[in-house]
């Protein structure tokens, strides 16, 4: 992803910023063709699959399987750069894992806080860590991703642990997550180098950093006249269990309002009320597009039904995506002849416990 | 597997042993058919895959992924039986994530020695669980199950730590293999209650508990006159990397000498020297069977091709079995019309940062 070097915080062509750079593979993820899936078929749209969650021949891979170690790595670089030494993060789970891998190559202190009911291997890759490096702290919480960033504010951030969390931190972490948009851009537009967006842009919401970023990167390429002022339709996809975007758009709130958390397969939209939902829901409407609810039966069904479909590593946050098609061609927001993207945000590996018996 | 509780050291139809047994899904794997392997069609031979690994529809499952969990299931509940409050064990992995998981059923403290480069699923479980627990301690060394059991009789046996090592404790671990043996008679012989075994079985051998558990179970079941005489061809599978027994069959020799360890993809077979390799010797010499060693080219391709034929979840000491079949069949191991069983000892899921870029 850093060949995007250019439109980053650092930029590895320049000699003073590229010895910050803490590089580990990240992006550079696919865009599958699934235009065969069933809604697709029958809706007449041609689907892509952008697939965050594991390496495929002749592509990059984000290392710990997620798209969050775009914006960690990018969150990572420039606490070196400003010789930041201790990091903490709160977080459903990915977050944590990609932080503790990015600060331990750059030899930064790291304290990861999340629920205590993440799946083990989660966990399981925090806890290893934390278990052969003194520098890296775990700590499980009775909750969501809001207890274990109360746990950070009362424990860490006193000892000068600088705080990572999802808008929190400068925008490090969007500027790494525009590039996933870059990248959509990029492989729309073709070998001939043009620069293209889909008609819509399905993204299982949690905190929102990825919309932010991939909005802002479009934005970014109309300034640079690569593209015009043209979007897609950026579409929510949250669990029916947490969904406070979906109630917002409902009730035509400015912001999202608290709640209580839910239970859901999808663990990475767990998050009862984001700092920036407000920025999610402008950007929802600013595009026309809507966010979206899925029951826990349609989001376990639909990630089966991916797996035995492609074979792909479906996370279940995108198997909700998937599910969320039908509903969009319904409403009107995916018409015949458009180009639909779905973000497919993990791997199922990362939730086996939970997914294993979907395989 | 407890519905063979008639023939193990604990029986669930006894009120005064039931209310020991620790029973977390173990056993009852399926026996799947595998002849449209290519060598087997070329070969004329009936394949079949013992999967050990992971959980298919209408089956138990091994609830730590591999074959450890028979012997692990027996070991605690007879620990239980007795009293016993500690436990540990040295392991090439997979072993330690087992115990580790049925000594917490039971709320036994136990204590775990790995290879530091154990795949990191495997010890994120451990760690995890020590992270969680202060009765689980988990004990990273450099070598490999030789320098964790040495580790362990240093420091934690002296605690009063019950010593649960392949071949050291009193033999619980073989009679829970012994299911694995029982299981394989029992779907051979088919709907009609019968027992038959196959004309082969090719089995990836490490410390070779498994070997010994099935055999032992033949013999009994022979005594109960469900079976003759006859026995499967037994086909101890080895890295070339550390490939004590084959040395042995070579060389004639009535046990192994302890070697170097060296590196392989099937971490499980990395066992220099084992304190049962006579008796896997003597059971390999008495069936008509080998030894026999393969590169870690051949176990990568071949575990590759088995994923990519089957989408089974086949580790890579499974796939070195698959990829010991025409070497079997060119000596004359296997022949046309034979029922060949391989038994595959895991998942991949517990190796998959070493094998993700095979599948």
């Amino acid at each position: 992803m850093w060949r995007y070097g250019a439109l980053l915080p650092l930029d590895p062509q320049l000699d003073t910023d590229a010895r910050h750079i803490v590089a580990l593979g990240e992006g550079h993820t696919p865009l599958l063709d699934y235009s065969t899936q069933a809604t697709a078929r029958a809706g007449g749209f041609r689907l892509w699959f952008k697939d965050e969650g594991r390496q495929h021949p002749g592509f990059g891979g984000n290392p710990t399987h997620s798209f969050k170690d775009r914006g960690m790595a990018v969150a990572v670089s420039m606490a070196r750069r400003f010789g930041i030494t201790a990091m903490a993060v709160p977080t459903q789970g990915n977050a944590g894992d990609s932080l503790c891998h990015y600060a331990q190559a750059a030899a930064i202190k790291v304290a990861v806080a999340m629920p205590d009911n993440t799946p083990d291997p989660i966990i399981g890759n925090v806890a290893a860590a934390a278990f052969r490096n003194p520098d890296v702290s775990l700590e499980l919480v009775s909750g969501t991703i809001r207890e274990a960033g109360l746990l950070l504010k009362e424990r860490y951030l006193p000892e000068g642990y600088f705080n990572c969390a999802t808008f929190q931190e400068p925008g490090w972490r969007i500027e790494g997550k525009k590039t996933l948009g870059l990248e959509i851009a990029e492989a729309l537009g073709g070998q001939a180098g043009e620069w293209r967006l889909p008609d819509v842009i399905v993204y299982p919401t949690g905190g929102g950093t990825g919309m932010l970023g991939m909005w802002k990167a479009f934005t970014e390429l109309e300034a640079l006249r690569l593209l015009d002022s043209k979007r897609p339709r950026m579409i929510s996809v949250q669990s029916a269990a947490t969904a406070p975007l979906v109630t917002a758009i409902a009730n035509d709130a400015s912001d999202t309002v608290a709640a209580d958390a839910g239970d859901t397969l999808a663990y990475g939209l767990n998050v009862p009320g984001g700092v920036g939902h407000f920025a999610v829901l402008e950007i929802i409407r600013q595009s026309g597009g809507t966010a979206i609810a899925l029951s826990e039966t349609e989001i376990a069904d639909s990630t089966r039904q991916t797996w035995n479909d492609t074979r792909w590593w479906v996370c279940p946050e995108g198997g909700a995506c998937i599910a969320a098609l039908p509903y969009l061609l319904e409403s009107g927001h995916i018409s015949r002849g458009d180009d639909v993207v779905v973000v497919n945000t993990g791997s199922f590996e990362k939730y086996l416990p939970q997914v294993r018996h979907l395989l």
